[in-house]
């Protein structure tokens, strides 16, 4: 599988992807997820893609060249919905030239892809594409895409990511959702491509490849794994007392007539000394 | 959807589930999904489930007297392996009689259970049942089970529970998992119910149902996600200075020869700033 996250800031936008693909548990590569199209002060493009590496690998092929039917390639687009159109046909072109054959034997069509960037003239924009083609862009209530296996790292993108976080706290946040899918699912794995773009620059802000030896991911997984069984610690135990629980039942299912009665049960020694009993 | 996790610990069991039941969006229901087989001084069983509500449905009734290959019933089963094959083969039992005719409307034979508890004479277990009937067993190194929509709520889990974890500890990190999985998917939902087996007490020994109003969980909520954003920004800001990234590039689409060069890009401020620039 994969785990690829990317958020549009005011302040610009945050890529970052696993390299882990896998075919069953004893065929697992490292492959590129992350790719740039860029024309410096003029376009900058990153396409992101999760999901069955030939149909991915022949759309990016497809794609430096494909010309739309909006009569632009994707490096002549005027700007990122007429970019995203292009994405999308390309999507649509394998779809019609492989699924069939794919169907033959029961492998669907499955691909996800994240776009985002600038172009000369406008803001910069973030967009889903689905394995239909169609393609929905973030908005400020909804200020980022996932694709892959998403779930493990949304909560903490959730409770933290809004368009005001500056680059950096995007780039710690991505790298903590990136980490918590790390440690659930083994089918993500390092290295990660991480890129930053800040609005108007129309050329790659940063970009760097992460795997165990880099500094910076080491201090954060260690130190947000410590912190995060600190805080665990520090939050006060249930309070039994305080729960207006006396009159809640579980669902119990009746005792059917022909079973004997247990023998008594036994009073547990926590419970015996919490109320005083022997 | 669902969401059920359970915990088997050095003193006891923790099961915890949701309430939420749906088809499709617009049919919303509430329905318990966990269920109590309890003979108080003999056996305190508890089951989940998640999946589609008519095969669990199915499988609870069947289950309250059917006689399993073993000839016990789950109210006579002498241990919790036996007792966990009479669940197996009750779900066997309704796949016999439901999943053709379900298949036949396209609906998969989808149901995934969690029973645990304890038979008296041995210690408490833990297993999870599959649509196959087919089960495995909770052991120290893998110390709980999810069902239902589990990765939201699995990093918590991963990081912090192991078998000498208290129940009460345990019931926390249950109800941040929880809580987790509430805030990112809203197939999940309130109120929970929340059960505490302490070992060898052959009894049900806490029963509590959380919904909005409960004062616990409310604070658990709220001072969870305010201290990990307090985490999240104590954590210090990537330093790319020391990022070993100089060399680092991502992949580049090549530029065809037809497109035109754009015209230089523009310095972005702050790293003009940084580098001393204008």
């Amino acid at each position: 599988m994969t785990y690829c996250v990317a958020m549009r800031l005011d302040a610009g936008l945050v890529f970052l992807s696993d390299t882990r693909t896998n075919a069953g548990v004893d065929q697992i590569g490292t492959f590129r997820k992350m790719n740039v199209f860029e024309n410096p002060g003029d376009r900058t493009l990153v396409l992101m893609t999760a999901g069955n590496l030939s149909i991915s690998q022949s759309i990016l092929q497809l794609l430096n060249d494909y010309v739309g039917s909006n009569g632009f390639t994707i490096w002549s687009a005027p700007n990122m919905y007429e970019a995203t159109r292009i994405v999308g046909e390309a999507v649509r072109a394998i779809h019609s030239r492989e699924a069939q054959a794919l169907a033959q034997f029961n492998i669907d069509f499955n691909v996800a892809l994240i776009f985002g960037g600038q172009i000369r003239g406008e803001a910069c924009r973030l967009f889903q594409v689905y394995s239909a083609g169609n393609f929905i862009e973030a908005q400020d209530e909804n200020t980022y895409f996932q694709i892959g296996e998403a779930k493990y790292g949304k909560p903490i993108i959730d409770r933290v990511v809004k368009p005001a976080l500056s680059l950096d706290d995007a780039v710690k946040c991505a790298l903590i959702s990136m980490d918590s899918t790390l440690r659930s699912n083994i089918s993500v794995g390092l290295p990660l491509d991480l890129l930053v773009y800040e609005n108007d620059s129309l050329a790659v802000t940063r970009f760097v490849t992460i795997d165990e030896r880099n500094a910076y991911f080491q201090m954060l997984r260690g130190s947000w794994g410590a912190q995060l069984r600190q805080v665990f610690e520090g939050i006060e135990a249930p309070q039994w007392q305080a729960l207006p629980s006396a009159g809640d039942q579980p669902v119990r299912m009746p005792l059917p007539e022909a079973v004997p009665p247990g023998p008594p049960p036994p009073v547990p020694q926590s419970l015996a000394q919490q109320f005083g009993g022997s």
